[in-house]
């Protein structure tokens, strides 16, 4: 299978405050180190002010849009390809197309949420409607503020997480080549649904039906996740995962450039790679700066290997990562 | 443009609370009749007790399944498409999975969100991933929980709204005749995005930034919308909209056996009524007894259509709504 399609540009925004472990570390009250032995995170950054997902993820469009050559707003669709929300309504695509400047433009938005596999998913729905021939460009823009939900009681949980955006712009391939999507393959289990939640924020625990009275740091309202089992289950499938897409693509791991994991954590990263068997050259790591960045981790790390030339024009790559859900997703694109 | 597929069932469900609107004038110390004339909406239902989206979305996907003879879970995706989100984390398709019992399944689930046009947007992105080839069978579940975020001070928003959930199978047409979308188009026009929306409940203002503490009935957290300007944007951009559709899709206004609107209010439909000259007949009406079930009312409409067999196999239908962003959007569909 091969939707013809490339990846025109992608772009990057970071909030202003970058915050070290060893700052949590002091916080919180644990010996230094305790953050960054916990997830491998040395720096991420957190929003400050007047920081949001829709302002984070314009700036990372435009980006996109300058290194395209294209003009502001010059796409399609504008999808929104975030794990988080900035409002309960409306969706955050039409925020970021406001934060744009393009709020007369017309470009219709919407946002597509598997949570960490956001982006995926909505690379896979972009070029599904490229091929349908409904659009021809779309900006995806994945935007995450994962720090105004982390529980710092849990600090493995707590020191994975960074906010930030990443912008894609995927088009229509006009020439002949052979570019595009090569292979998409996601599974979802919910029997493991409450591994990794946010309970609150939806009309579950909407504030009125908890009688206007939320507990401070209530945990409901903060990310919860059980590590081992997440880390056990995707142990387990990550190999047969991985079997599958190639199938589905036609190619495989000897044949990729650069493999793109969702960066949950550095034990979960050196537990895929052991898994997988890929030497270090081949295996992209990138969480120390940046740490989790919800669904903009993955994109995160095709805009740092492009700007950082691990690969190019021409090369397969394979993106896989895990999700709440849990879902396990992946794709194999060729560039 | 036809994309080859077809609506193979569909399935409601509603709350077992029924709540008719001089139950509302009663409660809320307005004369009998006022909720009633704002809306046009004499009942409509609400969740009680442990109702939930996910458990709705999952009655109305068991309907749908049994109407198509299928056995639970023969479908290779599950589409949220839902305006409101059960949890923050993760996404509610997710839950859905596991209310119907296929926790275990490994079926993917993701949500697709553009507030009151997810379903039809749910359903173009079925259709683009059926014409790609990635996907045979596709469930879609639009399922809303509107009533614990109604705004009781405004009366004309309040009377909107109803809880409810609707379901569609969607497949692959393997037969030579043409069945399917015939065209589908949506424009954003973000410049509005604060007549219609919901404050809360995602990261902008997570109840950590507000330290905790919400005032009782805070309004951030409740729906708020400036009905008469929505009212004049969509009366002023409907008819350009319906042409612009029309010429996407070879089809028109004369061509179609009923033309379902997104049932906004009733004021809202007889002004759409009157600007696109319809007749009665062919401009289906049926928010009396349900109100605007946000993303779940356009598909409620294609599944009383159905039942009531006002339309069938080969005819011709077009769906069209505004939704929050603010959006327009429609669809011409051949069933």
């Amino acid at each position: 299978m091969l939707i013809n399609s490339e990846i025109l540009a992608t772009g990057a925004a970071f909030p202003e405050k970058t915050v070290y472990s060893y700052e949590l570390d002091e916080k919180y009250g644990h010996p230094v180190g305790t953050f960054e032995s916990k997830s491998g995170v040395q720096s991420r950054y957190y929003i400050s002010g007047e920081e949001t997902a829709a302002k984070l993820g314009a700036k990372s469009a435009v980006q996109a849009f300058k290194k395209a050559g294209l003009k502001i707003g010059d796409v399609d669709l504008i999808l929104g390809a975030s794990g988080t929300a900035e409002q309960a309504i409306p969706c955050t695509s039409a925020l970021i197309q406001k934060e744009l400047g393009l709020d007369k433009s017309g470009i219709p938005c919407f946002d597509v949420n598997a949570t960490c596999l956001s982006f995926l998913t909505a690379y896979n729905t972009a070029c599904a409607l490229i091929h349908a021939g409904q659009v021809s460009r779309v900006l995806i823009v994945s935007s995450e503020i994962a720090s105004v939900g982390i529980n710092y009681e849990n600090v493995e949980a707590a020191s994975l997480f960074g906010d930030g955006a990443v912008s894609v712009i995927v088009q229509k391939n006009e020439v002949s080549d052979e570019r595009g999507l090569l292979g998409f393959h996601m599974e979802t289990y919910s029997e493991f649904s409450d591994c990794c939640e946010i309970q609150g924020g939806g009309t579950k625990l909407h504030p009125r039906l908890l009688g206007w009275d939320l507990p401070k740091d209530d945990p409901r309202f903060l990310f919860k996740m059980d590590g081992p089992k997440v880390f056990k289950i995707a142990a387990k499938s990550m190999s047969n995962f991985i079997d599958v897409l190639s199938s589905k693509a036609g190619f495989g791991l000897d044949d990729i450039k650069l493999f793109i994991p969702h960066q949950a954590s550095s034990s979960a990263l050196t537990l895929m790679q052991r898994r997988i068997g890929l030497d270090d050259d081949k295996f992209f790591k990138y969480n120390k700066n940046y740490g989790n960045m919800i669904a903009a981790s993955l994109p995160l790390g095709l805009h740092l290997a492009l700007e950082q030339k691990l690969i190019g024009r021409g090369d397969k790559i394979m993106m896989v990562g895990t999700s709440a859900g849990i879902s396990i997703g992946g794709a194999i694109i060729q560039l």
